[in-house]
């Protein structure tokens, strides 16, 4: 795995997750059909699977269970695809594009897409509670990415975002808001592939603090990176709606800090996150891409 | 504790609860306010707490960790109340009133209540993640209340209910939809008192079998009875809008068996509960109050 180059180490890392989510989502010709489906729909074929591949990434550093790295990536994958979902809906950025198709209420139907969004973040706990772990690493894996997804994290982050359409937030509030909306999620991502190691390791106090380290420096910088594009580049490529937060009057870095400090700051925390792996050597390989394609990626 | 009489036993337990709930939620006076205040608003001050009190009961069998029964069971009922503030919605049930208070999309917004259903979710999560229990206890825990609220459980349960309208459902479907839709919960709240007791101890299959059983009958009872007192209690008394279900073109055990029908069969199942946990002795006097309860209640 460490020799292929970093695009052919996605390809099939998204290749596997992408057989590994079906696996673990409901079957789709089973009751509720519907429902199911919809999970599916809102989960299956589509994304750039950045979470499941920091896991992966973080799990490569350790001798890490094949098996457990696979559910724990597919659980934060779930946490996601559900905010996806739920992000969409009339009631809040009412969306009917994403990652180029239609978004999962347009296609179903509202409260469908309520349900799917509400069963796919309890999944996300079923798959992680019933991960080949030990149970003192799935207790810590299931507070990481529970308190990573709830009011102190995404969705906390999303009520923030939701509060500030129209007023001028501070760029400090900005950050704070995007540490909890994207952030956080992404933290746990990377923290969660250290504890898939075998024979029922846990992580030390050194290693966690680095890599949370790395985790917020590129959560950041995705962020950062986001606003640049949505800038600059049009729907076509981004397959979502184009130049979206400026319409809907929210405050970006790029609207506080301007374009061109919006890229120093963007480079600023690429030169972080590396530093911040640097003890790990080689094995830290796919975290270090990783860290390149988020801030040089073009959609 | 098993002195009081029940009525007692359940106000100390509720407001014991009341407690519980608050300190495990997060604080209102902390950001996100809205979002915080709008998940204490759907959770407290309200409701039988019928699962917090089974879970209660069911732990009374053992030596339990009275601090991993509180925990056990603010997480079960905050998926009940995450359930609840959903279901309110105008793409669900459109309904505005709830617990005789205006329901949380009322109250505050379609968005907020959105997301405080969701944080509402994790919180349950992250409460059980960090119960006092042993690893083992805790993992399986989390299974069963996962397992429960997804999509083979309430949020399925809730899927099927949703593509019944005005379908004519056998006796059969309505059964599997209900067993779904309110059971699996209830029948979470019941075995999760079991995996409380002290110095890690968990339930053996004979315990296990004999609590699934009660929790299967008294969830189904607590079905039937809430079609019994939707036609023949009124709105004040039930705290919601009754006659709701027939005006839906919902259908219930009432209209598919007819009143009487529907009267012996919450009998029935009264008996059975009660048969099935017959070998706990006196030690189960709570769950064969609540039984009797849940059978009998007139709201």
């Amino acid at each position: 795995m460490n020799s292929l180059s970093f695009t052919d180490w996605a390809k099939q890392t998204q290749h596997q997750m992408e057989m590994v989510l079906e696996k673990t989502l409901p079957l789709v010709n089973e009751e509720p059909y519907k429902l199911n489906q919809a999970m599916s729909y809102a989960t299956l074929d589509g994304g750039k699977r950045v979470r499941p591949l920091l896991a992966h990434a973080t799990a490569a550093l350790f001798d890490s269970n094949a098996e457990a790295v696979e559910c724990v990536a597919a659980a934060v994958e779930m946490i996601h695809a559900y905010s996806l979902v739920h992000d969409d809906l009339p009631a809040m950025d009412n969306d009917v594009l994403r990652r180029g198709k239609p978004t999962c209420h347009i296609q179903f139907d509202e409260a469908t897409a309520l349900l799917a969004g509400d069963a796919l973040q309890t999944q996300a706990f079923i798959v992680l509670a019933n991960a080949p772990l030990a149970p003192s690493q799935a207790i810590e894996a299931l507070k990481l990415l529970a308190f990573a997804s709830g009011a102190k994290g995404m969705a906390g982050g999303q009520a923030i975002d939701l509060a500030s359409v129209g007023i001028a937030l501070s760029l400090e509030s900005l950050q704070q808001m995007h540490q909890m909306k994207t952030g956080a999620l992404i933290r746990a991502a990377v923290l969660l592939g250290a504890y898939c190691q075998k024979d029922g390791i846990l992580p030390d106090s050194n290693t966690l603090s680095a890599l949370s380290s790395y985790a917020e420096k590129i959560g950041l910088a995705f962020q950062v990176v986001d606003d640049i594009l949505d800038v600059e580049a049009d729907s076509a490529t981004l397959g979502k709606t184009a130049g979206k937060d400026a319409a809907a009057d929210k405050p970006t870095y790029v609207s506080l800090l301007g374009l061109a400090e919006a890229k120093e700051k963007a480079a600023r925390l690429h030169l972080d996150a590396l530093a911040a792996i640097e003890p790990f050597g080689e094995k830290a390989k796919r975290l270090k891409e990783l860290a390149d394609y988020i801030v040089l990626r073009s959609y």
